[in-house]
């Protein structure tokens, strides 16, 4: 049986295309999702969807509410810029404090359990919001705590945090889903996406979105994802 | 108005001694709780009760169900081991994966929300069960990480994790807690509890139990906990 890693797998377009490319690697898919108290909850909805597309062996959704912690325009009542990507302040009101780290944590918690040694996650420090849990610089960090933190760590093993589009484009991201199939009409980006006739729509405005459509347009390919305007 | 400092507060002997340090040392007290799926979760009545002995500015608690990882006899159907302490394999079935790395993530978010640079957890790694996520390397490890992983450190700033028990023996930490006016009958320690006509009582047997029961001995004090046997 091929070796497990464990793929953080938010429904968005980043960890959809991090799933296909932990099965390129010749892992078996572990997919683990949040309900932490998003705004954008329905993201859980299209991580169902992408890990049933992409035939994961186990996908698993961890209960954590960040809105007991706040402070985040995506886990509190502050609202979700619009038209501000690249404006304002370096790291935007959407920074959810210590996310990736926690998330992470708890992507390692699953993998020493599972026997699993490698983890995907799909961060971008390129076509990104300026957060700084998704540089280079803290994954290799987190790295070093992970082995320090566990049981496998202290038998000499470790885990491997893998970022496979943290230097790449988005419009490069699409095009490397495109040629391993992903199906990006399944994914799900918004950040506050309004509810049309039963259909759910992104808001086109948020930095999710522009960053979304501004990476289709680079790839040349169109963008399937419904939006309000 | 005096500095604050998040405090992580199981209910236990360990963070209520932490939790009195921290207002020794002049912060002001946010205590913060995890109802994790732990089998003893009335371990966060007694830490609502030590919150309110000894006035908190204010307590948290963040639902998070480890259960979906399992993996540990504290969170899935495995039996808490009795009279095992030191016996067997160096890292106990209690163990829960990455649970240290979790709550501390956790803790970093909410000090970031709340403007506090200061963490205390009740680590110890010397009378302890072996768990790797106690030792100071995996702390001075995590605070490098949680530098790199928030707004806080991109901004030049960052998170002293303050263990003070960490090279302490229980005796010590009980005599230290009694002369900063800890009440110890209102913590908890025992991961395997039972309810007796109405009345929780500690097994006895447990290695956090083993524990206790040897630093009360050791400090020369009676222990208020009430024991099954």
């Amino acid at each position: 049986m091929p070796r497990a890693a464990v793929i953080l797998l938010s429904g968005g377009l980043d960890s959809a295309v991090c799933l296909a490319c932990a099965r390129r690697d010749g892992f078996r898919p572990l997919a683990l999702s949040f309900d932490y108290g998003q705004r954008h909850r329905h993201e859980l909805a299209a991580a169902a969807r992408v890990a049933r597309a992409l035939n994961v062996s186990e996908h698993r959704t961890i209960a954590l509410d960040l809105r007991a912690v706040g402070g985040s325009a995506l886990t509190a009542a502050i609202d979700v810029p619009k038209h501000a990507l690249g404006k304002g302040e370096a790291i935007p009101v959407t920074y959810v404090p210590a996310r990736n780290m926690t998330f992470l944590s708890l992507a390692v918690g699953y993998a020493e359990v599972a026997g699993a040694a490698d983890i995907y996650i799909g961060v971008n420090a390129l076509d990104y919001s300026g957060y700084p849990d998704c540089r280079p610089e803290f994954i290799e960090s987190f790295e070093r705590t992970a082995r320090l933190a566990t049981k496998a760590g202290a038998r000499g093993g470790g885990f491997n945090v893998r970022a496979p589009l943290v230097r790449m484009s988005k419009g490069e991201i699409i095009r490397l889903g495109l040629s391993l199939g992903v199906d990006f009409s399944l994914t799900h980006s918004c950040y506050d996406p309004a509810v049309r006739n039963g259909e759910t729509l992104a808001c086109g405005a948020c930095d999710s979105c522009l960053l979304r459509r501004r990476g289709f347009e680079e790839a040349g390919v169109p963008d399937p994802a419904g939006y309000a305007l």
